[in-house]
């Protein structure tokens, strides 16, 4: 593929890398690849960080046509740049696309989109411990139009943003709920989608949350409302008995990349994962009988999010006395020890932007 | 309210009346407002229609946080410019925006937007029969962030396209097939709502309707997959025996200004309607029994849609002999003599533009 490359004139100032939060500083550079249909693809280009220029007829605005993915980009002690399973991401971008009838776009653009433009602006991947270059590639429909069909134009674009460490003194056990008024996705939906209606169905629960002293929701399937999702915006195990149970992947759950690195990672230590659906109750149960030993979120941002305490329908339960759990922390340490290119990948996980 | 006038210095060529598609044409004008966390809605503006430049990090880019309303202008055969039921639209906007937790929109601010920006483009509202200037108002959350969370700017906007007769020839009967793979909506999700995602995720439907044979999809509902909902982006009603039946609104279904004036109409002609969960099994067994004697969609766009021939599950049913029913004629005819001002409204639904 080959890219034009317009180089900004104008570099912004780098942020203070001690007081970097999620999502705020954007790098100097966006990646951008336009879909018409008939031609596909084409015009791959790295241009200065700019605002987008739409017609607000432009049919993003008004249905929804987006999917998003999101992934980081971290410097080795030993000065690589790398990262995590971007193979994934590229092929996830496509699932969610499909759902909603974009055009695929071919896995090539999206890897090579990505390094060329974090090698480009390599110099806003920070360097301090935990801290990492967020990537956000995304698909827009842009053609302007206000009837309700397939768009004929799209835009792939990515930008970056530089982000702090997620836990900067350590692992922080969460506080969840289960939400039971509002629901996430059902089978049938896009529930198993990165699709941005997904998330603006979300938000209301979160502030719920908060009002109710919670940090994150639990979120419950759609149909029967009793077996558990995702929470917040991550997928969720548990560890009971010994055995380690994660809802399966039947339609309505991201099939996050954070889950499936973890299930491998269990597997390759011998340790059985349970892919099934877990009820609430059956939750219950573990937790008063004793043996639910831990529970936590798998995800992007946090990599591993202890639980902590779990509010279901009024009552208050602490999991594993409040603290980080053994396995927790094992899967943390793993997993952040091959991204930041700490110890060996044998599972071929990451790669080098060169 | 102050609206900031800034007229366009260079007016676009009108559209050749004879031929106007649905949502391609627009006026010189947009009306825009802004929200800002703290200081609320304010700066009103009627501005050139122009491009919207929004960072690419704008969360309505991401997370699907946008909501809209659809209605019309209609120019009465005495020279009258009317709207149909536009507080309905404004209390709409903010049940949407509720969910999606969007802060509320005082409704004066949309019916005056919509009133001043029809009312000074009003050139543009076509004048053949059955011809009008489609409003598309919505919502979206423009603040660059990319972390889930309530955006703390949005931008209200209003755009305008005129449109042509959706029956240039008469009501024509569409033919629709119920889809029972992909679901649009499920109780305590955003099916009550106009928001992007909603659409986002019955596109695909649309065309393996397409490639059936059918117009449109009718959609089930997401937890038993048995009761209908609406029919497209239509609400749906049908006649039984006699008796018409639409779904309730129950969470998961719009509930359309349409749908809401045709059992208001009904109810003044003194004809009862029920609104209740209808089975797929009740309306065949009706279609069956004979006593399916017409089954139609109502919407802004269509008003009344005759539903000619229905395919459940593989079996194909002609409805009414696929003509236009008797009520579907007369419901269309009352509705678009208001809307035209070509008779008498006892309910007070237009509102004329001065």
């Amino acid at each position: 593929m080959d890219i034009r490359i317009e180089k900004t004139i104008v570099p912004k100032a780098k942020p203070d890398w001690e007081h970097l939060e999620f999502g705020v500083d954007y790098t100097d550079h966006m990646f951008i690849m336009d879909y018409t249909q008939g031609t596909g693809w084409h015009d791959a280009r790295i241009v200065p960080y700019a605002p987008l220029v739409l017609d607000p007829a432009a049919m993003v605005f008004h249905y929804g046509v987006e999917v998003f993915e999101g992934l980081k980009a971290y410097y080795a002690e030993d000065g690589r740049l790398l990262l995590f399973r971007p193979d994934a991401n590229a092929a996830r971008i496509n699932l969610s696309g499909g759902r909603l009838y974009i055009p695929e776009l071919p896995e090539e653009y999206f890897l090579e989109g990505v390094q060329a433009l974090v090698g480009f602006d390599r110099d806003w991947v920070p360097k301090l411990p935990g801290t990492s270059l967020y990537i956000r590639p995304f698909i827009i429909a842009n053609e302007p139009h206000l009837g309700v069909r397939q768009s004929r134009q799209f835009q792939f674009i990515i930008i970056l943003s530089p982000v702090g460490a997620y836990y900067p003194e350590g692992l922080d056990p969460v506080s969840i709920y289960i939400e039971d008024e509002y629901v996430r996705a059902v089978k049938g939906g896009t529930g198993f989608t990165k699709c941005g209606g997904n998330y603006a169905a979300s938000i209301i629960a979160q502030y719920k949350a908060k009002d109710l002293g919670y940090t994150q929701v639990l979120w419950l399937d759609g149909v029967e409302r009793k077996y558990i999702e995702e929470v917040g915006t991550m997928n969720v195990m548990f560890k009971i008995d010994g055995e380690i149970i994660t809802p399966a992947l039947e339609g309505s759950i991201l099939p996050g990349i954070t889950r499936d690195s973890v299930i491998k990672l269990l597997k390759h230590w011998g340790q059985k994962v349970n892919e099934r659906r877990i009820s609430v109750e059956e939750l219950q149960q573990a937790i008063r009988s004793g043996k639910l030993e831990e529970a936590f979120g798998t995800g992007t941002a946090a990599v591993i999010s202890p639980i902590g305490e779990l509010s279901i329908l009024g009552e208050q339960y602490i999991i594993g006395g409040g603290q980080i759990g053994e396995l927790s922390q094992k899967l943390y340490d793993a997993l952040t020890d091959i991204q930041w290119g700490r110890k060996e990948d044998p599972f071929g996980w990451t790669l080098e932007i060169k």
